[in-house]
């Protein structure tokens, strides 16, 4: 099952607002500036054209008892299949459904997401998506997700202390601009609604601190092909994100800390380098 | 002498961006959230659209000595034709210049610029802005500028304290975010840039802290037809802005003032009321 092909036309306005969103400060010419001579896009922009694809599914039709607030954003992977990441250009992204698994009290969802660019038709980011579904389980599909490689790999750190450490203090209006690149869920916004939810305030974008510490990654290690995480919290906007980094051969293994609660808000993530150096 | 039409095409994502430029918090529901029963546009956004007009005439070809170092904005005027401003549109803006005044050792260049919707052909904003270029007078122009209302009114406080103040904390990001509003002028992001021009650090943009003071205004004392500014310093981002206010009738004068080192960046500013109150 493969969606019709969604178009995502960008320039270097929307590049700059996306780094913005994740937290880029004036000083960081290189993501704000585009007539920087670094200027550049950071590899988990590559999400964005997933926000205009369409599934070519409806999750009511392929899970029992299904509801929007039961949906948790589980885990996500990127693969950057062109780089640099031109600061321009027209994508187009198609959906796929990967597999439907049957945890008892739940389903887990996995789709697939290819962006191609339009001007050469070539494969530019991949993503994989998976969504875990509360009170959605129970329908007798299969109890294990398939293994996918680097999408699935466990990721565990290591038991010594952190390779690198960096903290960064989220803005109180880091969601109201995140949102502009295209995610307008409302519990990121409108408190009434994320109040719903059990949230004191809106919540920030799990895939805005996705980007947020994927910019870590890249600022401390250099460019990556690939990026997994698994969200395992909530955060609030205003909070401050430690992002603690295992470099262990090509790759880097990290996890998110909330400072102010110790509690990880990002798990068993890694990204696989391609050796370069970040040119920032 | 007056300029081809030139295109602004917009919508909620702009208006938010805007909003969120000129230091809309998270919390301003009618200013951050399309989908808020409130959500507006403020007045101050019709500047905007003049970004993106082309004058019908090259500033070195009518005053002598020209160089774009020397210019300075001086004042700023903006009529509000139609309020509500739409959400979204497509706007049209022609500018014409007005009148050259010669001040010696320097010129006043006087630009009006009209904006219609493009859908209805009515005017939605009218603004003037007064550029002042050191160095570009003396070429035997007339002396005085033309008395044109609301557009060059002295706007002096009264001598009374102020009826309210308002202070706000510009983002130390304000500029970066800003910008992408369509003033890319390398001043406000580039430091190399802005060190030449004597400055520490790249400064905010006039309209932008323009945005901020009337957004201060149509916050406590709702609509306005009119407003009108004197830019009279520069304003780096992270300063304090506290806007005083003095309602004298239908009209607020007002001025502002930088919190640290008591200085004026705004003065002579007024704005004259609809007579409703901000639905905010």
């Amino acid at each position: 099952m493969e969606g019709e092909g969604s178009e995502y036309k960008y320039d270097d306005r929307d590049v700059i607002l996306y780094n913005l969103g994740i937290g880029a400060k004036k000083d960081e010419l290189p993501l704000v500036y585009e007539n920087d001579d670094n200027f550049q896009v950071l590899p988990t922009f590559g999400v964005i054209p997933t926000y205009s694809a369409t599934a070519p599914y409806s999750l009511s039709d392929i899970v029992p008892n299904f509801s929007m607030k039961m949906l948790l954003h589980g885990e996500q992977y990127l693969e950057i299949l062109q780089y640099p990441i031109p600061t321009k250009a027209t994508l187009i992204s198609k959906t796929n459904l990967i597999e439907v698994v049957d945890k008892g009290n739940a389903a887990i969802v996995r789709r697939g997401n290819t962006t191609v660019d339009a001007a050469t038709g070539k494969p530019i980011f991949y993503n994989e998506s998976a969504s875990f579904i509360r009170g959605s389980g129970g329908f007798g599909g299969p109890r294990q997700p398939s293994d996918r490689g680097a999408a699935t790999a466990p990721n565990n750190p290591p038991k010594r202390s952190p390779d690198f450490v960096r903290e960064e203090k989220t803005s109180e209006d880091q969601a109201a601009l995140y949102r502009l690149m295209g995610d307008r869920n409302p519990l990121h916004i409108d408190p009434v609604f994320s109040a719903v939810g059990g949230f004191k305030i809106p919540i920030l974008h799990g895939l805005a601190f996705f980007g947020i510490s994927g910019k870590h990654v890249f600022q401390k290690y250099g460019p990556y092909k690939n990026i997994k995480v698994r969200f395992a919290g909530t955060v609030l906007p205003g909070e401050t994100l430690v992002t603690e980094m295992w470099k262990e051969g090509g790759k880097v293994i990290y996890q998110v800390r909330m400072k102010d609660t110790g509690k990880l808000c990002i798990t068993n993530a890694a990204a696989e380098l391609m050796g370069g150096k970040a040119n920032l």
